[in-house]
């Protein structure tokens, strides 16, 4: 099969790559790198199986083009950065949503039948029931979230229209090798400056579910390999759920840092839009007899690992 | 309080412009006649409390200007042929999301609290329960639906950064008074043109509920006026549900003709993007002691009679 990966050389389009690679697919990338890196598919440069193009999903001509002869797309390509969109109202819906809908419009020119889509736990906003299934109301808090929801029902009016399977994967915060960026990063950045009092937002209170980043690949696979169904939509996350607090504390131990003392700022502090207690059921996941292989704090202890034998990342 | 009403000359905009007008409020009617017609507000062309702006939501400057002072936006305008987004995949997002996004950013500039927003049974796509509550998947098969609730969520993500109230209403068809387009108005003009045959999509089998424009109307304001929530859905429908079949047979009868053969084209007419069967729970309305009060029969009774004074309009 021919997959093409859009944001193929970031944190999880280059794991879905490998694993594709791993299973001798023809696999294009399709990144601008505004947040990708070349370290992260360097390793497959040389293969004749893999192709790389640099440029932007703007550019719907030479996307089209792309997508000649490609039987499935991985959309993974996005603007990550949910804090943004509360002081720049645009950027979610030009890059999500209008990005999302010139990979629907090239699909559909190349006749391309499945589609699998990177969603997010932020779709749900503050649920009100925890673990939060995937048929939970939508009422997200943020331009982020409402985009990426925008982007699920962009894609099941076109996978409606022409016929096409589409996969969505609601994603709690994912951890591992290649992680760029998010709060272990935000930790090990301030504690390689200061290794004595770390400043953190918020109270500590906070509760959020991560998966580890193999585990949650290996979940999307599942789920196009298992379902019969046209209209997927699954979350993917963990049943283990750790305060902020003990989030930072993990980071602390696994980076070996010492007598560390953290200033809270307290609960004012908390950027606009955020979800206090993200848990998502993965009860339909286990229903393909998926689950979880690692802890989060192992999750933790990985990623911590990368960093130090990645410094430059930092 | 002032209003501000977008698509305050059309179908349901005018007679919400009615009864804000009978409850003694300043009320502005921002509408680009594209649908709406002065017919419909011209009862109030000289009332001082009244105000018209005629122009394109795509002109965010005056739409900016036009809030001023203003404290509760009825966002009603919307581009509301539900068929057409399949031939044309830009016309959604532009005029229903993108329009939207302008009314929130003037809201957010002018520091406007309450929005209330009309949505549309087709953003639950083809619902797996029936009667269909709030909470059931949003799975839309038309480019309307998907940009309907990707405009409900840009609401709330706004609602949620600068602590704005939303009220969210998803409609049923409503029929009534200043009704312009739909099954009713196609029927008519195909028997206005040859009573003695009618020629019609599908094979009449799909079940679609409607309510009567006034008690949809009413159903908004109940929810305003009762409910303390910040993020209010509620769908507005009917417990009836007839199907397409009996429909077209209270058209014909209340309309008067006799003796009309009826030629189905069969499912493999139906238009792309469609739900066979709509039918909405409005348990969540009922508990705030609303019901409907005339019946579908009579709507559409209604409708035909009005049809029948002004016969302009077909």
């Amino acid at each position: 099969m021919k997959y093409l990966v859009t944001g193929g050389a970031g944190f999880i389009g280059s794991h879905i790559v490998d694993r594709l690679i791993k299973e001798k697919h023809l696999v294009t990338v399709y990144d601008n790198f505004s947040t990708g890196r070349e370290l992260f598919i360097k390793h497959h440069l040389k293969n004749p199986n893999f192709k790389l193009i640099r440029a932007d999903l703007n550019d719907l001509k030479l996307l089209t083009q792309s997508m000649k002869d490609v039987d499935f797309i991985f959309h993974i390509a996005a603007h990550a950065d949910v804090k943004r969109g509360f002081s720049d109202h645009s950027i979610d819906h030009r890059e999500n949503l209008e990005m999302t809908q010139n990979v629907l419009e090239a699909m559909y020119k190349n006749n391309i039948k499945k589609i699998a889509f990177s969603s997010t736990s932020s779709v749900y906003g503050d649920a009100k029931v925890h673990p939060t299934s995937e048929d939970h109301l939508l009422c997200p808090t943020s331009l982020y979230g409402a985009t990426k929801a925008a982007c699920e029902h962009y894609i099941n009016a076109y996978a409606s229209y022409y016929g096409m399977t589409s996969y969505i994967f609601r994603f709690a915060s994912l951890l591992g090798e290649r992680y760029t960026h998010g709060i272990i990063y935000d930790v090990l950045k301030k504690l390689k400056k200061n290794n004595k009092e770390l400043i953190l937002l918020s109270d500590g209170t906070p509760k959020k579910s991560s998966v580890y980043v193999l585990d949650g690949i290996d979940a999307m696979f599942t789920v196009i390999k298992k379902s019969k169904d046209q209209f997927n939509i699954y979350n993917i996350g963990h049943t283990q759920v750790l305060t902020i607090n003990q989030i930072v504390d993990t980071i602390i131990k696994s980076a070996g840092y010492k007598k560390v003392k953290k200033k809270w700022l307290g609960k004012s502090s908390n950027w606009k839009g955020d979800n206090e207690f993200v848990l998502l059921s993965i009860k339909k996941l286990n229903k393909l007899s998926w689950k979880p292989k690692v802890t989060i704090e192992l999750a933790i202890r990985k990623t911590v690992k990368y960093f130090k034998e990645n410094q430059h990342l930092l």
